[in-house]
């Protein structure tokens, strides 16, 4: 299938939201965290997730425009300035997913789709429990994409915990053993097979 | 294991490189071509490519400080304007891995590498042949990164083609079936296994 530009824009709004939303190949399941300012948590699935630099230690976030319909996460970041990142595992994809309706502002995705909301040392962002990978952030910059309206919202990582099986001495994290998600497009779960793992490279 | 910034920070570096690289889950494993001002061929490989909007078609990826370090593939996008993403197949990790490797820059990470250029409708920019998904991109914006000086290249699609098999009538890709492999830190590789999709998530 060969498609140019105005075909890409001619195609059913629908079709074309699923195509261009899974083109970019496999995509990181992660629910972000946040409270809001009287501590009424929100967890939503981002798959947009993205590493940023290691020292400082950051990670972005893509976020469509806030004007259109509510933005929990985002409003809620903007006035804490904190949120956590956590892995999906493959064990609860669904509801992870179900974290994706538009619930009412007073309803927290953690008690309505099956979650538990953690505290780690007293972080001022809610961890879910289930997650065998979670990270606290504190906002650092949001970044406007003018093109189309959209936002990255940059992170600095305060807090990590991880299951300890699943990293190696030298800080690899194997994501098959710690059940990690991957998605496809808006709706799709794979589960991550390891494959195989290869030295720096240089010039043979 | 539960790490805070300072013990982040006091980490080794390379242990820190590892451990940050990985945290986010599973990355994308595509592979971007360009041409140089002469049409020497480039080919490198990128984890960070991200999906920012579907009408228009916009992607974009992360790179590094252009300042440290040659960055041909930076390089020949500010000067030719036009770029390919293309899916790196598991059977090729290993080969695709490789082109991370500092070529000079009159060699072509194609050849060098064993991948084949491929040129589709005269697009400007080289595709790889042996990639089942392959995307053509026009430069739009480069929007800097300033806490860290990376920056994000963004493109518009205008060129798509994918294998038939691997794209359902509604606009699915099934990476599994495309034979598409993920990415954790810098260099290890899965293997796709698709579990299961769900329908547009309502409140229930």
């Amino acid at each position: 299938m060969l498609l140019t530009a105005n075909q890409i824009l001619e195609l059913d709004q629908i079709k074309r939201l699923n195509l261009i939303n899974s083109i970019t190949g496999v995509k990181p399941a992660n629910l972000i965290g946040t409270y809001n300012k009287t501590k009424q948590s929100n967890l939503a699935i981002f798959s947009s997730v993205v590493h940023l630099g290691s020292n400082p230690a950051l990670l972005g976030f893509i976020t469509r425009p806030s004007e259109k319909v509510p933005r929990h996460t985002l409003d809620n970041i903007i006035k804490t300035e904190y949120f956590t990142i956590n892995h999906v595992p493959t064990s609860m994809i669904k509801q992870a997913h179900q974290t994706a309706a538009k619930y009412p502002k007073n309803e927290s995705e953690f008690k309505q789709c099956g979650f538990t909301e953690a505290v780690i040392n007293d972080f001022p962002a809610p961890f879910v429990k289930e997650a065998t990978i979670q990270i606290g952030l504190k906002l650092t910059e949001i970044l406007p994409i003018k093109i189309n309206q959209t936002q990255m919202v940059i992170g600095q990582i305060q807090i990590l915990q991880i299951d300890d099986q699943s990293v190696s001495e030298e800080g690899y994290i194997n994501l098959e053993q710690a059940g990690t998600a991957g998605i496809s497009g808006l709706n799709s779960y794979y589960k991550l097979q390891y494959l195989e793992s290869f030295p720096y490279a240089r010039p043979d």
